[in-house]
């Protein structure tokens, strides 16, 4: 048996959803909402100790990180590859998820959490908060959350995740210039892997990422968002809004 | 033809060495001096732009980033396979090395260049630590230069490094106390990956990596540093000490 404990399809998320629906996996879906904490609930530490989504349990093993659960998809279920047979491009697809963990993903992440997930912070009680706070397993995730209630990362750290994201679409409308997909030719868990960060650029920083600026963003967004497979993981719940509306945030 | 730009078999460099000489692979040596600073120079920026070793030149096409070149080496030279055939050790194993690529190897870094690196920072005269510091590609190597040249990580930051040095090393200890390698009963590339940073622990921090505080990391350490082809890349060239003492300093 196959389940998948996930959030609205975003992010890391969104990352595994695309791989299962594009192999046409089944699987059980177990949302976990992060708004509510869920994520941190004894239940879902017992699963993965980090308190982290996405986690996989195949037959009673647990893979986390999204990135490796879609090479351990890949490896399982090889009718439908999601990786390049040509070994320069599979090295290709690996170091640009490898830049996308350590570098993109952090800094649009910083974005969010300022922007977003600070309201849950600053609308939260005292004591609740407290009790949240208390039950996150990892120093860096409690860390985070002390300074989004507080005085929230300063001018200079945005700026810096700003630029950070600069460098990161430069990078990409160099590679989707030259190729279709971001490995090469082929589509792969390259592009899989970058959807759910780089497909909030255009909203999140219009002047940024545009059909004048990067024409070879938005083609790529194009040709991925028209993929069957990632139009059903897109489909899947998003209770982000209807939850912030439910704590009246 | 297959050529590696490597420095010292140390740190991220040790990782491609020991892979082609487990597998028994010829290759190209191009020793890169870091500490004079030969990473940054033209001829080697132009095959890797972010001006870091390792970079491996396979038929002319260059693979950066020491974890993907692994799987490269391995994805190409299969005769001598060093990840596990089994898909749950295989996403153990990549688990590992992403743990080791985003947490452990950049605490054990900062303590690197606060102790050692500094020592040229400080001693280079300032119009040549500003040339070199003007060709340094990545901001981030640039910004890091900056900080020791001037009053180092502060010792919060420092303190923080050595936390995390403890988290990943008793992370380390709970796996090799119940397996016998990293992914599990094989030896693999994650194990490979890690002896670069792992081993300098005992010697760098004693009291956190001993026979009685860590039996695990401590036997692992003596089966893998009793390999041949361990043994045959930490032979390769290190010209560390003498280029401190060259440059006097």
């Amino acid at each position: 048996m196959l389940e998948l404990y996930h959030a609205e399809p975003g992010a890391n998320s969104l990352r595994p959803l695309i791989v299962l629906k594009e192999k046409g996996i089944d699987f059980v879906s177990h949302y976990v909402n992060l708004l509510l904490f869920e994520q941190h609930a004894p239940e879902f530490v017992a699963i993965n100790p980090n308190g982290q989504v996405p986690a996989l349990v195949h037959d009673g093993e647990v893979i986390t990180e999204s990135a490796v659960i879609g090479e351990y998809l890949d490896d399982v279920f090889h009718d439908v590859s999601l990786r390049p047979h040509d070994n320069t491009q599979r090295a290709r697809m690996r170091i640009w998820t490898k830049f996308c963990d350590e570098y993109f993903n952090g800094a649009v992440s910083m974005l969010g959490w300022h922007g977003m997930v600070r309201r849950i912070a600053l609308n939260i009680d005292k004591d609740r908060l407290e009790a949240v706070l208390s039950r996150i397993p990892l120093k860096e995730q409690r860390d985070k959350w002390a300074t989004i209630a507080g005085e929230s990362f300063s001018e200079a750290e945005l700026a810096e995740s700003r630029r950070r994201i600069e460098v990161s679409v430069a990078k990409m409308e160099a590679i989707l210039s030259r190729t279709e997909w971001l490995a090469g030719p082929t589509y792969s868990l390259a592009d899989i892997n970058t959807l759910g960060i780089a497909g909030y650029i255009p909203r999140m920083m219009p002047e940024l990422m545009n059909d004048q600026a990067t024409p070879g963003c938005m083609r790529w967004l194009t040709e991925i968002n028209s993929r069957p497979g990632v139009q059903e993981a897109l489909a899947m719940p998003n209770r982000l809004e209807e939850t912030f509306r439910a704590l009246g945030v």
